[in-house]
């Protein structure tokens, strides 16, 4: 916000100035539908990086057949009703879920989540540091220092932890590519079992999942959240893992079942668990996963695509819908990702 | 020791059976010098993998002249001395200051150090664990974790860490590929400025350390104690780096001047650090350090080497010198590693 002069910081506050920017000046225009807490940094960051482009709040659009895209982030069921000239729809980040979701989508327009190098890599960072954390025992060393206690921990070589991806693209790329750079053994199940980083273990089908899941020391889900893979956290999946296995979930809260989870904690089929999404965020203050003494919770925070990178990519995708091409991120609507 | 023969086992716990294997059986005899803790382990592992090699306790050598070889950890000034036909000294680990220090060390004899792959991926991961947890301030997490307070937190993308890595060899290069896999800005310096990985910055001499050192977010020590790095980490080193720059110290305990470390924290110069090595191991229990806010302790305990691969080193070591050619890791005693 800081480096906006104060005419451009003006056009987002009123309707007078948006219905002044039309499509005849070049100025291509947006709404921004969804949480209302990510609002204004969203409106900035187009205002500074693509000025060609104006996004504003419905309550702000004067006309809305002037709106040709439309950026969203759990929209309501009736949200796109409004405007009838779409070209686009994106998502303010890689899940599209809470898009699909909505009745007033329209069915023809190409929709697109934010799936960029910079969140991917983010990703393979925290999960690289919970793959670190369970296999090197920091909590341990955590503890000790807590206690001034000098003990060095066995160790094992990363060689030698099995680790199991669900979900490729571009995160589970990078993600891969991090622990193989660390010497772990990598496996991905995704629903081609192709464009795997070269050494990865590809698995797929129903057949490839039950393999890769009994042979995963670490189990990491990545997956986009559909029909398919609601639910796929479950009692029956834990008892094909090795016993002791650990759980580094950063998907969608709703792929598990968590009291599936919290009984193969109790019975030690699982020795710990990393929890990113949740089926209700914030989570709630009484929820048992907050000091359960293996569970490591944290805010949905793994990656996040920047504001910036939204207008970015969005300008981009208009540019290519321009040209005749779909953008790069398109979703696969049959798919759900 | 579950799968040694009762006859192989026998043979480290008295001088009879020591003295009875003789060269002329194809047995090569050697000593173990140095701290007693680690003894035990060391006689089993190279019974077990490597049987045509036999280590003893001095106290079990009947024939000093019979050794040929010894691994030493600390050892005293004069334990060198009854050996008068060693071949070969080698250390248990990377480090071999405390051999260089002992008086009776033969000047004519090949010394080596233990730096094998699998410590190398040991130190990268033990390192990058620390700088994800400094850079994606994983103690938030958990601090927020034990209040149930759900915050996200601003993140930078790994791409703006510079990370500088004093001293390159195959642990830096492990530790530097693997932070590169995660998109960090990496730098070393090094005595020669050679031999780095691609993609990484090269720095040597003193003017290309004081350069490295303004450029490190993030510096990350992993030099060989001699006499030249021995205090190395000081005030003025401290003062070259960014304000609010973060010491991952995983080297010697000499190489740093403690005091300097705690007045930069006090000051705000650096806004962490985590360490792995003191002047002093174990770390005693009243050391400010166990209860800084900003600083990490961990026990000496980055990386291990297996006495198994002790053993395969030291007889591969053998086999070459038998050969004619020196150790692979033959230690340069005028640089000190």
């Amino acid at each position: 916000m800081k480096t906006m002069d104060t005419e451009r910081s003006s056009a987002s506050t009123g309707a007078l100035e948006t219905h002044e920017v039309t499509q005849s000046q070049g100025i291509v225009l947006g709404v921004l539908l969804g949480s209302p807490e990510i609002m204004t940094e969203y409106i900035a960051a187009f205002e500074q990086v693509t000025p060609q482009f104006r996004l504003a709040l419905p309550q702000d659009v004067a006309d809305p057949e002037a709106i040709t895209f439309a950026l969203a982030w759990d929209p309501g069921a009736e949200d796109f009703r409004p405007y009838p000239n779409l070209r686009l729809v994106s998502s303010i980040a890689a899940g599209v879920n809470g898009i699909l979701a909505s009745a007033s989508l329209p069915s023809d327009v190409p929709l697109m989540r934010i799936a960029g190098d910079s969140q991917a890599q983010m990703m393979a960072g925290f999960v690289t540091w919970h793959v670190l954390w369970h296999h090197r025992r920091f909590g341990d060393y955590l503890a000790n220092q807590r206690q001034r206690h000098w003990q060095r921990l066995p160790k094992r070589d990363a060689s030698d932890v099995r680790i199991g991806l669900l979900g490729a693209g571009k995160m589970g790329g990078a993600v891969a590519r991090a622990l193989m750079a660390l010497d772990y053994d990598v496996a991905i199940h995704s629903r081609s079992g192709r464009n795997l980083p070269a050494g990865v273990e590809g698995f797929s089908g129903t057949d490839g999942l039950e393999r890769l899941v009994a042979r995963s020391d670490i189990l990491i889900n990545l997956l986009p959240l559909t029909a398919e893979t609601r639910g796929i956290l479950n009692a029956e999946l834990f008892s094909r893992l090795p016993s002791g296995a650990v759980l580094i979930h950063v998907g969608r809260g709703e792929h598990l079942i968590e009291a599936d989870l919290l009984a193969a904690l109790d019975s030690g089929q699982l020795s710990a668990a990393s929890l990113d999404v949740f089926a209700i965020e914030p989570l709630p203050t009484d929820h048992v996963f907050w000091h359960h003494d293996r569970i490591v919770v944290t805010p949905h925070d793994a990656c996040d695509s920047t504001p910036t990178q939204v207008a970015q990519e969005v300008a981009e995708a208009m540019a290519r819908l321009d040209g005749g091409q779909l953008p790069i991120s398109v979703v696969d609507r049959h798919a759900g990702y």
